[in-house]
């Protein structure tokens, strides 16, 4: 009988196994996007034990263990950290056919060099062996990197931060050959987001960074430039956006004053008047990152914070969102096509997360193709619910039939874990 | 070479035939949602011959039927039983590759040990040995249940039923332990559904059921709630709701208030309207069915009585039904999210028809999993068009990628026939 | 090693082998919808090079060279015929996993027997031979079809077209039965799609064509009906739609006659008049094919040129469409029951672009096959981006699944070039 996970998991035949082994296995991964925190790349601490490590910030475990019955207190609460782990152990059995099973081993095995099957059985175990571990500088998080291969990490960040943590590992590391590099990414979602009833506070935040008054579209436009400027002083080269759909109504630039000014007035915007600034907003960095050579992302389609409940106690990404059914195809035509008119289109990655509409984006990216250099335009990786070995091969099964496999831009890891990248 | 439809059917390997014959086959079945008739489990009567048994009100054969040519009379028409049966036979060998093929001969040889292929040359001889079988004691409607060894089924009711023979049965059976169990299920579609030109004679009827006149939104309220405490009374622990989506507009009592009057004053509701009544009654119904403790489900996304000559002529439910395409991820998340902020969720069961909502679908119940008790919301077995093979398959994939299976609720009948259960 | 495109491509068990080498491959090809153009048909000339027969009008290798980096010059630009083969041969090796890397080798091999793969260091051998054999009588364009074994070509016309190509080449080859039926299809799109701003210019032209003036709704549907008499009387017996989706409003004469009015004018239309209008003018369609005995074909949910750059500079059909998400259940189902409901239902053929719609598709027929006659209402073959291994699988699946495959109306190919058949 086959060993559970062997050097061969998911390899079945010997081209695979050639492959992988001889090609892909040792190549150093590229991380384009993800959502690691550069404060602690910088810091280069150590984990005090497996639960830190493994469970803090994880809502894909803490959405199986709710599924499974266990109560909040163990997933984002006050039980202590044995405690945690002890209930994610007595979940595991019950992962059997979710990624998750076969991530968690991958990770036990690869990190921690551990075979068993995780259970309440080995609970103990597993976690005294790798919390040892995890203790020793060997294990600090640069060197997790290290081990994952990780050669370059775009992080994912807001406007207003000053990104001082990258100018200091910078500093630090920049001459270094056999560190990794650590790129920050622009992604300005509460910028784009007006409807938020905090988007005039970030507003004013942003009015203060910049250091001078944001009273119209005009000036926002100028504060989110040079925002943009200073990312790309620091070595960014690339934007991304999380939104559940493009929006790309006609809009005039009159439209836009009068709809930001009455936000900035804090009046209620009606639903066609935040289309309309979202539209502006979004055709006007589109023409920014292509001025600044930026590669732009879309990850479209994410219903979030759907529990109300979790939203007011435990806050946005702790494990309450899924996939929405938004129509997705004539509205990102109609954004590409109209900054294309102009030839102002940035190379470009669109996620999608419903697989419903994988056709769709498919096909899109051919749309704006123009042979203008190989591969300009990009259906991204199965992302989140679809980074899974369904997902991924659907993707990569439509992508052939519909595109050109052979130019596509590849995976990423969108890790919110260090211990993630062998997924 | 493998005999067709054998006892390995569909188990292709020694482990699904070790976990078929050694685990699966004898355990009972627990029929938690189907469309049986009580008064005919009540009065446990026998057939006159197979066309009575297995084609008189299974729209499934019908449709096969008229796409294969087949005209009405001999469907739902005046032809004699064994001229149904013939066309019937006739178009048998035309359903290849459709699971007609595989459910008609399994019922064949399960329940009559007929082996033999049906086709115009084996119809004679099934009909007669069949019928000759059905006739008989052995083959009472009761005694078929137990041979799928039915232990309990629950049929989907009226508000409006008195479950009279409901009462009856369970007197009559009440402590044998050898019979089935059947209980009511409370499915109140007729009071959600407004824009139904009969809807006020319902509201008259269950009026006159509960012996209070309903001049409002608040005692339609109370007779609702009256009809299902006695549902409850009457062994009900469960609900039903055939919706092409969720409806979760907001509404205000005064909304809820002066809608239901205008209806009730026969005047004509916008569409707006329509939906605003449906989310507050939906709502209310949320709330009643968490106080009683019942498990609440909804089957979605059903296109129904397309053709407008055949539901002139023979009614509902008679073949002519599709699936839709409505959007059903942000009001089904608004729906259970208003529900679960007061922590008035009951226990749910969510169906999609289009198998293209899968993926929403099997993160929606994510949202609402908070770990109160094991699986709390569920995503429901492939249903109708989708309770085949391929149906079957995809939604227990897509359940493994992106939740518990080993949470699953598991299979039902979905019966309408009494010879169904082996699908 | 199985050699690569052998005899037995994609036939992977003995019965597949036996089934097609014993019974499918000297079967004609009825090709009942296609958009080959009748003028060359009747010229029957010859290709100058393997360029002009295989690259001029391909918008599928265009798209894939764009995609891989080719610019302009060398798809439908003033590069010289060999240029633009020497990037198409270039571009090859990157088409692996997509169709056109089969399709391409396929037809080297069936009208060439070029067995070798083609990439930049068999280009010139390659073009050469082809080119060489293309020159001759054998390769003229009856011959290739001929070649294909196809029998009868339906092409696709224009109301406003005279049909003198389809006329002559009938006189010519009437009586002789060595020779290819071609037969003209009605499609009306430009009659339909009352938003274009060149509507109007077509009403005038339909107007001299039918001599006499079409100043209101009624005129224009008395113009319609004697176009398409007139294509009856040339052998027509089908018609085909190219629609985002079907219009299916509620609609009076009065409504059609006042929008058609106001249009005729020059006046803008919104939405809704264009909506009602399109609902119009398709029921009044589709109750003429019904009179006219002929079959409806509907290809629905393609969202097209969506580049706008390239719209100005090349126009449509030249590689920049993709697959849409309309809504396509409510509007069809209400389409057909309109016109089923008085049985003015004409036979039906219904194809979906994006395969998220396909359950859709393969319910909607089964909701007006009335057993009026075999098959009477159809689910068409993978169409466009799903003419593929994958596309044409997932459709013969899924109506095994949800209808009768039996009774299937089988492929067709949907060609624009000669040399496409045996794909």
């Amino acid at each position: 009988m086959k060993a559970f996970l062997d050097e061969n998991f998911l390899l079945k035949t010997k081209t695979a196994q050639t492959l992988y082994h001889e090609y892909a296995k040792d190549m150093p991964i590229i991380d384009y996007h993800n959502h690691l925190p550069p404060d602690q790349i910088l810091a280069d601490g150590t984990f005090g034990n497996l639960t830190q490590a493994w469970l803090y910030g994880d809502h894909y475990k803490w959405r199986a263990m709710r599924s499974n019955g266990i109560s909040e207190q163990y997933c984002t609460g006050n039980a202590s950290d044995y405690q945690k782990f002890e209930k994610w152990a007595d979940t595991m059995p019950y992962t059997m056919r979710n990624p998750l099973y076969h991530w968690s081993h991958l990770e036990l095995q690869r990190y921690f060099g551990i075979h068993e099957v995780l259970s309440p059985n080995t609970a103990k175990a597993t976690y005294d062996n790798a919390s040892e571990k995890l203790k020793t500088r060997e294990y600090s998080i640069r060197n997790l990197l290290k081990m994952a291969k990780a050669t370059t990490v775009c992080t994912t960040d807001d406007p207003l931060d000053d990104l001082a943590h990258h100018a200091a590992y910078k500093a630090e590391t920049g001459n270094k050959t056999d560190e990794v590099t650590m790129l920050p990414a622009f992604r300005p979602d509460k910028f784009i987001l007006i409807e938020n009833p905090q988007f005039n506070s970030f507003i004013e935040r942003l009015s203060m960074l910049v250091g001078s008054e944001i009273s119209d579209f005009e000036s926002l436009k100028a504060a989110l430039k040079s925002r943009a400027e200073f990312f790309k002083s620091q070595g960014c080269k690339i934007s991304d956006h999380g939104l559940e759909r493009i929006s790309a109504e006609p809009f005039t630039d009159e439209n836009l004053q009068s709809i930001f000014k009455k936000k900035l007035e804090n009046k209620t915007l009606s639903p066609q008047e935040i289309e309309i600034y979202k539209s502006g907003v979004l055709h006007f960095l589109g023409k920014l990152y292509h001025e600044l050579g930026w590669v732009q992302q879309f990850h479209l389609g994410a219903m979030r914070n759907n529990n109300l409940r979790a939203m007011r106690t435990l806050g946005p990404d702790t494990g309450w969102d899924s996939i929405g059914d938004f129509a997705q195809g004539r509205s990102l035509s109609t954004f590409l096509g109209k900054l294309d008119e102009n030839d102002q289109l940035a190379k470009t990655v669109i996620y999608n997360l419903n697989p419903s509409d994988n056709h769709i984006m498919a096909t899109m990216i051919g749309n704006f193709n123009d042979g203008s250099t190989v591969g300009k335009i990009q259906w991204g990786s199965g992302w989140w619910f679809l980074d899974q070995k369904d997902g991924m091969e659907n993707q990569l099964n439509t992508l052939s039939n519909l595109g050109l496999l052979s130019r596509f831009i590849g995976m990423l890891t969108d890790s919110r874990s260090f211990l993630s990248f062998p997924r």
